[in-house]
């Protein structure tokens, strides 16, 4: 995939791109029906799976508190399914809340839903009635461990919390107009900056999870407030300097700082000045997380040595440590991430979430212009390792993504740790937002599909409507529709996965090689009303294959066709499908599948198995098994596990 | 291996054969340098660690009861490297003892060591001291858990510690002929035989980890008492009988019986009884330790129902559920089986008592008479899984032994749960009881290599004298010497993995497949002091498959010279091992290496190597990696992590 290596950004930095609103972009073909799954079906799971959870208790000031602290590990005695029989509580249980309410935020732009706007409204009065009278907000420290705000911010997700909150609070507010919420969470965001800094008498903190970085760049776009923004530099800044803060703030409470369950800061990402930083190290999700808000106060900064940092940042992940679903962070002990190339398929961990905030991220690095280096990434992503933690009807999900399965890995209707369901739901729901950046007078084009864009550019507004059954087919007709002719610059996305490009404007052919860089076209004309363009994207299916330094994808190759990574399912496939062996010069079939999986194109190929019929009782023998010929079917990766159990992988023998 | 799947036993039912004991075998060559390691260093370490742990303190009655109970988990925090600060006991402590007196014992024949001897003696007398008046002997119920005993067989080792110590107590007095550990578990066995069977008033109870049975036999040989076999057999044919004694016993302390940690009983075979049985299950060791019992009660008592059942047992072993290494029981969760091929190589647990036990179940398979059925998996144990548990100078050990690994895993000191360094220590001392089978008119030769047996056949002295370099070279020199002529039935293994073999005797070619059954050679004629026989055996490098079922060694291939696989480790291989490829047509060169690895047959091919030096940084693209040349080479399983730390494979790509 080239794009993964492609140059950095060639475009001026005094361009920012800002991605529409929710609002501004309709949605329909491949990304509709998945919204609609969200809107119609995710959003009421998920609210529902948090009652049953019993997490309105922990909110509700009217009841009492449940009081009762039950070990982490123990939430689930079955396995990752959780049984509703388990009456807990959780520290991070604010932050599925408000990733809750904004999931039902989006998905209200699709579908009204009054019954669920009132069951978040009535959400939105707790914490209303618990926010106390200085503005702090935590269910946790208010109701389960009162008296100990602000004394662990290494393991305790108090601000990671916040940020959810605020996350929620600026989408709630921006699909319903109430403020209600917008207004609790800036108070609380006003009782943080009161409570962190670098002035005196100001705590030197910042939380163990990032993720109110971000957050806080939210709240100061949509309140127009620079406070916020200031307040997520400062936890950018001061994140991972000395005398460190999490050593510290153990020694306050007693405990003694070397007694820390992850041994490593690295599991943080606050090891040293994020500054510093050139590996991708830990927690994968809170890696994300700091990235994206890094990313933003690099935007909202210009800070060009944060900048810099992030690319570092980026070329580590995306050349030594993806998986080429766009999964990332290979090991369930820290949840994070290993060693260079080590990226093991059947316990890969790759977690929902960790590849959402990578779209986050991603999203966040095509700011200072347009970049296929960042967009396929982000496409990547999208199309495969975060989706794939959804079923395809919205109501069931996975929290580790792994690339081979022996049958036993199956979607789950909740979770001890329900973080990914409302993660993979609101970055669903919102996914017209990653498709489009608009500056002061350029539109970029990202993401490919049927959907309509509504934007102002050059103070006069204009809409771009694309018809595609991307990512099925690689052909995209788009229309501009303005008032009257403008001029603007129309950067379109040639991704790096696509061997050869067309494109015409009005049906005139445009030279592409010159008006191509950092893999986007620039149109840069007078736009109006009839224009039309058509670009078209050959879409082979293809082989991928990894980087020699991974051991555990030697030997194999993955398939793929556009943006879409493909695996073979045992209920497609005749022979065991580690026996299935694809001949380097074996031609690979694209197949339309409207009745399958919702609708796809599937992958087939003749290929040879290891016959096992004829190789009788011995365990071992001095000749290799004989081969016979056998189709393969693969379909896309993120619809597998939709049908009946069965053993599933992505890399092939070849 | 075509051993493996070669028929069932075809001799003779009435003809016993029996092993020869550690007084009547020499040994030298390989097998003599491996007896000089334990018989100079492991017999003195194994004492010296057992009393670093604090294990005489449990066993003295003079010194107060350590009477601290510290979890199992709890006692290695730094992982399976025993630390020497931890204090602690252990209800299976007794039978480590057991195991480390018959080491000393064995080791005795090899080297006069009278400090150990003494120090020996001097547990012995502790275990005098601690005997009760009834007999009832064990340190952890007499001095941990005292008031307890006989309440919990399934889950507490009580006999299973008791047969450990007659196992010592037996081979103490053969090699020095001190009756009192013997004297001291006759006693306790006749506490035993009071105690258990289906006698009113007695319990129906077995052990949950088997062992005593196979002991007990050993006992009831030695001392000419057949009430021993007769109690051995009661074990083994109660096993499994409704209603179940563990759910009984469990209840009787008060216990839930479905409160059972390893859920099923097929963890300790005791699912059904043993006759019933057709699947290896559950605990390896346990499971081979039972079979061994029910292979020496099937030869005892002439009991074909058993022998039926062991077949059985063999078949679904060897056929389904043995690595390529003799290893077996690949899961760490149960120490033992999981599903039919289920072979990974990277987390193969194949604990290392589980192969020296496999040697133990197999050597009494041929009781009945030589059949290369069993005495060829013997010798792959022998060979590869079970020694690779010892360092090559005695002195370390490795509790699982994996067929691939980056390097992280490395031998130890000592084990938290130190049961395998005295049994391989052990099974090394008495090697040549495996190598010769002795009957009343025959004796038949199973392992190959340096070593001189006395024997008694038809009434008459005889010394059968081996010269070979084998397991390194295939040729065999046999001589005989009896004080006057005398016919007898000689049986010679030609091993499985051998394509050709030549025999003569006094110079004279025999036609080989005219005398060849169940792959032995049988040579029935009288023989005089100067007979010579000379026996080659083609040992070629080769390749081994496995089985198409096996998913984890798919498109792999192993090497293995005469009983010996062959691994590839990183210190020999320039390339990364997961990069190296053998074509199927590659010649395999076989090189004396005198100097490496205490002096092994290394072995090398011309085979190619992914390239990762002009792959660039991508992670993933269209094409694969080029290939360049690259040499293989292999040394012995069993001799890998004795150099610096790094990573090895036995299963190459092809």
């Amino acid at each position: 995939m080239p794009g993964f290596s492609a140059a950095p950004s060639n475009a001026p930095a005094n361009t920012t791109f800002r991605p529409p609103s929710v609002a501004q972009v309709e949605i329909a073909g491949f990304w509709g029906d998945r919204i609609d799954a969200v809107a119609s079906r995710t959003a009421d799971i998920l609210y529902d799976r948090c009652v049953e959870a019993r997490m309105l208790e922990q909110i509700d000031p009217d009841v009492p508190s449940p009081g009762v602290v039950i070990p982490f590990h123990s939430m689930s005695p079955t396995g990752n399914e959780f049984t509703g029989a388990t009456v807990t509580t959780q520290m991070f249980w604010d932050s599925d809340w408000g990733k809750t309410i904004e999931t039902a935020a989006y998905s209200l732009y699709r579908r009204r839903n009054d019954e669920l706007e009132r069951k978040i409204d009535a959400v939105i009065d707790m914490f209303g009635k618990l926010q106390q009278a200085d503005g702090y907000l935590s269910s946790w420290y208010q109701r389960i461990q009162p008296g100990l705000r602000w004394t662990n911010l290494r393991d305790c997700h108090e601000l990671y919390c916040a940020g959810h909150l605020i996350e929620g609070a600026v989408a709630y507010f921006q699909a319903t107009g109430k403020r209600k919420l917008l207004d609790i969470m800036c108070r609380f965001a006003d009782h943080i900056a009161d409570m962190f800094g670098t002035e005196p008498g100001k705590r030197k903190g910042y939380c163990g999870h990032e993720e109110i970085e971000l957050a806080l760049v939210k709240l100061g776009r949509v309140t127009g407030q620079r406070k916020y923004l200031e307040l997520a530099r400062y936890f950018v800044d001061q994140r991972g300097q000395q005398p460190h803060y999490f050593d510290e703030e153990a020694r306050a409470r007693g405990a003694d700082p070397k007694d820390y369950h992850f041994k490593t800061y690295e599991y943080s990402q606050s090891h040293k000045p994020v500054r510093e930083q050139d590996k991708v190290v830990g927690h994968a999700v809170r890696a994300m997380y700091l990235y994206a808000g890094m990313a933003d106060i690099a935007a909202e900064f210009a800070d060009d040595s944060l900048r810099v940092a992030l690319e570092r940042l980026w070329d580590d992940l995306t050349t030594k440590n993806l998986y080429v679903t766009g999964g990332l962070g290979p090991s369930a002990a820290n949840e994070g991430f290993t060693s260079d190339y080590d990226l093991p398929n059947d316990t890969a961990y790759a977690e929902t979430c960790a590849s959402v905030a990578l779209v986050f991220w991603a999203s966040r690095m095509l700011g200072v212009g347009p970049n296929a280096r960042y967009a396929d990434v982000m496409e990547q992503a999208l199309y495969n390792g975060s989706i794939s933690g959804l079923s395809l009807d919205g109501s069931r999900f996975f929290y580790e993504n792994p690339l081979e399965s022996r049958g036993r890995h199956n979607r789950w209707k909740w979770h001890r740790c329900p973080c990914c369901p409302p993660n993979i739901g609101r970055m669903v729901a919102s996914i017209g937002t990653y498709a489009y950046g608009l500056a002061e007078d350029a539109v970029a084009v990202h993401l490919y599909g049927d959907s309509t864009v509504r934007f102002e550019v050059n103070g006069q507004k204009a809409v771009l409507a694309q018809t595609s059954r991307y990512p099925w087919d690689g052909a995209v007709s788009m229309t501009i529709d303005t008032e009257r002719p403008l001029r603007f610059k129309l950067h379109l996305r040639v991704p790096g996965w696509c061997p050869r490009a067309q494109l015409a404007v009005n049906g005139e052919t445009v030279d592409l090689p010159a008006v191509l860089a950092d893999g986007y076209v620039t149109l840069d004309r007078e736009w109006k009303a009839t224009d039309t363009i058509r670009l078209d994207l050959d879409m082979p299916a293809r082989r991928l294959y990894a980087n020699p330094r991974v051991r555990q994808d030697a030997g194999r190759v993955a398939l793929a066709r556009g943006p879409v990574i493909y695996c073979v399912e045992e209920v497609d496939n005749s022979e065991p499908l580690h026996s299935l062996v694809l001949p380097p010069a074996a031609t690979i079939e694209a197949t339309e599948a409207p009745d399958l999986l919702g609708g796809v194109v599937t992958l087939s190929a003749q290929a040879v198995a290891d016959r096992t019929s004829d190789w009788g009782d011995s365990l071992y023998r001095n000749t290799p098994p004989d081969r016979e010929r056998a189709m393969v079917r693969a379909v896309p990766y993120f619809a597998w596990d939709n049908r009946q159990p069965g053993d599933m992988r992505v890399w092939l023998r070849e």
